[in-house]
């Protein structure tokens, strides 16, 4: 058998697995490994097809707010359309993505990955041996082990629905479950989210998943609060869940959205690289037991978020540990992490539990910003945010934004505490007026 | 009479005086007169209003866009009751500006002012002196010196229509001619912009304003070009405009949106202060003649562009030179300037004719937005930015953008360029994705 060799060799052609290879491509001879869609997760059945469907059902919730305060009716999702939409976007993914590796001389192989040892693979009946062998292979939807969790959908299978359900389930109280709970209930349908205990994204301070969940009450979504799902079984109608409390729920699809293991599917053991229930242990070099082998991207247990920016960061800082150019430990800036619901709840930086800990070194600011002009404007009546500064340098430290494109927010917020920089800088920059950059001034005063 | 003396008196209630005015409180007897509405133009019958009546025509434009993409049908403007919203926040502002001067120890005085001496103002029949005097009176509408000028609204009308009439004529093509004829058009009314030459928004690069102009026709709006209107006349139907080239044209209403004068009539020549056709004279300490007399915003002859924010940062400019906090001249920050029509056009910092003009120092890269994830996804079809950086630094320099909430983007290069940051500070940053900050990387790439 002729074994091929590469300067390094990644396993996982998704954000994280691309920012190594292109990183590298110019400067060494590179292969990539793909199991499943070129792209991976994130393009392909996650957050671009995600916010393709979102856009459409916020822009109706744009129009929803607005009624009697100058818009009358409110446009209606299509959702046949809508994933028509999402499909000439997504179909062009993998193809588009080997194209670029192609273009960029990076070598692609489609299958299976085995590691045989710290410098070989396997994919299919071909073996390749790398200098570097990079571990990105991602996460999967888990479904709970319960008779009958084959007929339950995950977030792939909403991603890709022909037609919207009348009724539906989501079992699950993390960001996938209310994204899709939210998307799909604004887009028309009957919607039950179904969570084992009283708390949803668990990340958040509970005050503001608590508003969440009351403005998602107040659109039609059914929770089903501090319940299990016992069975599932296929009716006539669609799917039979049988509820902890002994309710009978029955909606023409469900779906599970009770968390995303990470592909550690490798033979890792083999070679002496150790998984967690997070993902595979890496140290702060991203490197695992074996030197050699770098792990990125949702694969890893990790304190970060597991988003596809912070793969891409992970990746580009594999490439500048391969390169030499860089020797250090790596240091993640803050990161938002923001839920996509309507409205977007999201927050950056050091955490409100973390800061109402430390009440010498932080201080804690929680504004209603729905009489702000911005948000007066736009009929949210629910925005709101809290800020965290440090004492002593008064500089910005945190925050948390429930609001329409809290997007926005957390992005000046994650710009600002990544450079660190004084309120008073802000006071020297002039943004457009009115824009949400013009209340900043407002929210972090230093 | 009684003379009452203050340290500091400031002549206009707008942004630009008010930020005097809150600046200098904590430190000095301060008084604000205002000949009109306490809070001056922008939040009364400018940006503020302005605003809202564009936020739900832009509803109603994404709507349309996601047309055949996700929504059917798209909310209907409702006038009068957009107009009852609009007012439920301007009426608040007079009352709410006087209450928060007097809150702050401001005397308020309403009434029109005039210049007697360097340190003396009258109100009515009142005198008062002060210390300083800051002229912040700012601009007001004009209308063309043609026979039945008095026939023609003016910005403060339109946006204070009971009614939204079918038909509209609007004369100008500046920043306030294409908002208003924007927001009538998708309101749903018949709309004529009536312009003297061939050419819109001049501060802007012409290939950008032909491309905004295309989209408003597109959109219905009918543009007469190197058109004057020669005469305006009642009519049963509304009034009847002579156009130069012999067109009749009769409309419901037609609006004068030909620039805005500044408001300049103090008695200046009195105190030795000048007034060219852009407004006051100052010099780089914002000090008119008269040392002791500072003019800021819109009433004053300058480079910057007249904006609100513009206006509120020379505030705090002159409130740190009275303190005697700062004697440096004014230096000011890159300012962003856009046009809210659907899509939004805008641009900051150097501009593209002046970095075509120094090849050598600049680079200008513009770029077709439309297939990128985000201006595809919400279905902006025309989306378009140049960058322009330096070549020696590879800093960024200027940029503009025509695109569905470009003041997004305009914001963080704004930012950017007021920091001086280089390219790769982005990359250490991580955004939400994706969302417009997530793209900014591909713009900006040092």
């Amino acid at each position: 058998m002729n074994t091929q060799h590469f300067d390094t060799l990644i396993i996982g052609g998704g954000p994280g697995g691309l920012a190594v290879a292109y990183g590298l491509a110019p400067h060494q001879h590179v292969a990539v490994v793909e199991a499943d869609l070129w792209g991976g997760t994130c393009p392909n059945r996650g957050c671009d097809p995600k916010k393709m469907l979102y856009g459409a059902v916020a822009s109706r919730v744009q129009d929803q707010q607005y009624a009697g305060h100058g818009l009358i009716g409110a446009a209606n999702v299509d959702w046949p359309a809508l994933m028509a939409f999402k499909r000439q976007y997504t179909e062009k993914v993998p193809s588009g993505t080997q194209k670029g590796l192609a273009a960029n001389g990076v070598t692609t192989i489609h299958g299976a990955a085995r590691l045989l040892d710290a410098h070989t693979v396997s994919v299919a009946r071909a073996e390749y041996t790398a200098d570097f062998i990079i571990l990105a292979t991602g996460a999967h939807a888990a479904r709970p082990a319960i008779p009958g969790a084959e007929l339950l959908g995950t977030s792939t299978d909403f991603l890709d629905l022909d037609t919207l359900p009348r009724t539906m389930a989501f079992i699950g109280g993390g960001y996938v479950a209310v994204e899709l709970a939210n998307i799909a209930a604004n887009a028309g349908a009957e919607v039950h989210l179904i969570q084992h205990n009283h708390r949803l994204l668990r990340a958040f301070p509970e005050t503001y998943t608590q508003r969440l969940a009351q403005i998602m009450t107040d659109r039609g979504i059914i929770f089903h609060w501090d319940t299990s799902v016992t069975q599932v079984k296929e009716t006539a109608a669609g799917v039979a869940l049988t509820l902890s409390d002994g309710t009978p729920l029955t909606v023409a699809q469900a779906f599970s959205a009770i968390g995303r293991p990470a592909n550690t599917n490798l033979d890792l053991a083999a070679v002496g690289i150790t998984a967690k229930k997070g993902g595979i242990v890496v140290n702060d070099h991203l490197q695992t037991a074996q030197p050699n082998i770098y792990a990125i991207g949702d694969v890893i247990d990790k304190a970060a978020p597991k988003l596809t920016p912070v793969a891409g960061f992970e990746g580009r800082y594999v490439v500048s540990q391969i390169l030499g150019t860089s020797t250090a430990a790596i240091r993640y800036p803050a990161v938002p992490h923001l839920v996509f619901a309507t409205p977007e709840l999201g927050q950056v930086g050091v955490s409100v539990a973390a800061a109402q800990a430390a009440p010498d070194q932080y201080t804690v600011t929680e504004q209603d910003l729905s009489g702000w002009y911005t948000y007066n404007r736009i009929q949210d009546r629910t925005a709101r945010a809290t800020v965290i500064t440090d004492k002593q340098t008064h500089r910005l430290a945190g925050a948390v934004v429930l609001a329409t494109d809290a997007e926005e927010l957390l992005n000046y917020f994650a710009l600002l505490i990544h450079q660190g920089a004084p309120a008073s800088d802000l006071a020297q920059w002039i943004p457009v007026y009115p824009s949400v950059a013009s209340d900043l001034s407002y929210l972090y005063q230093g």
